[in-house]
């Protein structure tokens, strides 16, 4: 790669500009390149963040002003809204909330960690905001041995999210947004029916609430789809959808017209760094070189098969085999049980990663073809057959 | 450059790791050439983050997490606690609170942005908390001239912030940090002296508050000392002092006992970018062999005594001017006058920046010199004379 490089990507790897206020030349042309060859059809505009905690927080912070926008139809702002917001307090800091679920992870700077509820360690002793949360719907397996029981668990979820949006609007505290992971990751990959949030979505347009897609961990094509959320066929697309993790860059896509008022109120100094988007364009042209998405749907069958047979043969140690993609996981009977397997995988060469409180979870990279899925099959079935 | 790149170097800017979980080889070598070697004095501890509010976000939590285990004692963390954080609520979410100072500028991330309040666009829209907010000095100008208003003034401020602590601690909302700019930048260049921010740091103390510089925009230089809070002399360091821009990463330093008590209770994915720690390695390299902190209090002096020249001749035009190394300042009668003459001096080749509502402030580069003060000086007398 170093001889390739041109005199200009040379200065975007060892400058640092304030991207919002100065960016590199054809910095436009190179988003083209990169994030907006992949925008999720129906968000056009793109803004880069430095980090996925970022890139949710500047999100709610979108949704928040449009929200507001909405609410001040052609009024001016006040003075009093201006006055009020410099000292913490409405109406100039209205009391505005996002709908958050339980299990999920949005992460850890403070309008994020009010948002995320997957483990007590992320959020013990960090005063947070009195924001409605609902319960994700926990799926019974094999989904078609529990499809009518599947089907009432989703349905109560949704029914809670209606509840909640009209019983906060009753004390003053308005949903503004929803937020959702496509697969609720560090709380224990956790999956819902495409149905499920198709119905969610129309819930949020019903209530006027905006819809925010989590793809930080889920997006850049390893369970099928560039974006995960591209499974569900939404007549409506997404309002805004964030990434970070595989994309190199965080940031966010949402629609045109949540596009900000001014300029500066969504900023910061650095916005990312656009080094990172010349990475991300090499990823790119090698995920569609190589078909990698394809790929990744191809291994995923091959990798979920293969577990489906372990949990066949060990069901006292595998259970709740789910995925999309090669975004695979299993439930082990308990905590202990999973640091074991994982300790033993890892001193025969195989890293895996857990996730809730007894999940395992794969997350290969784009590269992983079925042959990589029976090389760990083979090993795990041995592990199990062996399993004290 | 691109000729002595090592390899791993070359590693590092086309990779990006999981900087918490897997930091490359020597990551923590390379710590000890960077930001280490400028460690503010007592503060042995560093965290590297992606951005200033990342910093500050993850400095509240490190305060919040270290006031709570003071109240904790010896105690365990209780089953309450891990199941009310999990849904906002106190205990586990106790109601803590940093105290910050009007006119301040930490951020725009939830947290941060509940300690900001330099300009209502940066606020308006956006859900907030309830934390105190304190006076910080408006000083009269020249100083020699209002030595006695300016003790009374910093007194009072001084007053409202114990005043605001007990109070809040009335209502059951403890103040467990106080966050302070050593200068307010985006508020306006507002200076309070060596005097205010050592009783101020008595106060923390005396009332168990964490104190906590943030140098995002003060450090690395400019000032004269290569963090602006050495001019202080503090006896008992900052707890916490936060950095980022001319630092090229994010981050904080910190004491000691602040360390968090348990692994990934301060973390994120990517924890910044280890390319930046190599080019700031280099960049203090820089200012070590060419002496740029002297170079700034030196060139410092020459712009300001130049400045005070324009404020004697000038003085319909500018007043108030104030600074420490290059990073000066004065102020123009309106918002009007002050655009006007940025832009005047921006077609002339000069690039000046506004900040608070009438303030014209300096950020010259590390290697700017006297001779470039008096270039400067000249080009804007001029402009000054001919200023209608």
């Amino acid at each position: 790669m170093m001889k390739t490089v041109r005199a200009w990507d040379v200065s975007t790897f060892i400058n640092r500009p304030a991207l919002g206020i100065l960016p590199p030349e054809n910095f436009s042309e190179r988003l083209k390149e990169s994030l907006l060859s992949v925008a999720p059809k129906g968000l056009p505009q793109v803004m880069t963040m430095a980090c996925g905690s970022c890139s949710n927080e500047n999100a709610f912070k979108l949704i928040f002003m449009w929200y507001r926008n909405k609410e001040r139809g052609r009024n001016n702002v006040t003075k009093e809204e201006l006055e009020s917001c410099m000292i913490n307090q409405p109406p100039g800091c209205p009391d505005y909330a996002m709908l958050s679920f339980m299990g999920g992870f949005h992460g850890r700077t403070f309008g994020c960690l009010a948002t995320t509820h997957s483990k007590a360690i992320h959020k013990l002793d960090i005063p947070s905001l009195d924001w409605p949360i609902a319960p994700f719907p926990r799926l019974k397996y094999p989904l078609e041995d529990f499809v009518k029981e599947n089907q009432q668990e989703e349905a109560r979820c949704l029914e809670e999210v209606e509840d909640l949006i009209v019983k906060y609007r009753k004390k003053k505290k308005i949903v503004a947004g929803i937020i959702i992971e496509p697969i609720q990751s560090e709380g224990g990959d956790n999956h819902a029916s495409d149905d499920f949030f198709r119905k969610l979505r129309d819930i949020a347009r019903k209530h006027g609430c905006a819809f925010l897609v989590d793809e930080v961990q889920t997006g850049g094509g390893c369970t099928g789809k560039f974006w995960a959320h591209e499974h569900w066929g939404l007549d409506d697309p997404a309002d805004v959808v964030t990434f970070s993790k595989k994309m190199m860059t965080g940031g966010f896509f949402h629609k045109e017209e949540f596009r900000p008022n001014a300029p500066y109120r969504i900023f910061n100094t650095w916005l990312g760094d656009p080094s990172k988007n010349l990475l991300l364009a090499e990823v790119i042209r090698v995920i569609k070189r190589e078909d990698l998405i394809n790929n990744a749907a191809h291994a995923g069958k091959a990798l979920l098969t293969g577990l489906l047979d372990l949990q066949a043969r060990y069901p006292h140690l595998i259970s709740r085999v789910r995925g999309r993609g090669t975004f695979c996981s299993f439930d082990t009977p308990n905590d202990a049980t999973r640091n074991k397997l994982i300790t033993i995988a890892r001193n025969k060469g195989v890293v895996l990663g857990g996730c809730g409180d007894r999940s395992i979870r794969f997350r290969p990279t784009l590269i992983f073809k079925d042959h990589h899925a029976h090389l760990f099959l083979n090993i795990f079935s041995d592990i199990l057959a062996n399993f004290k």
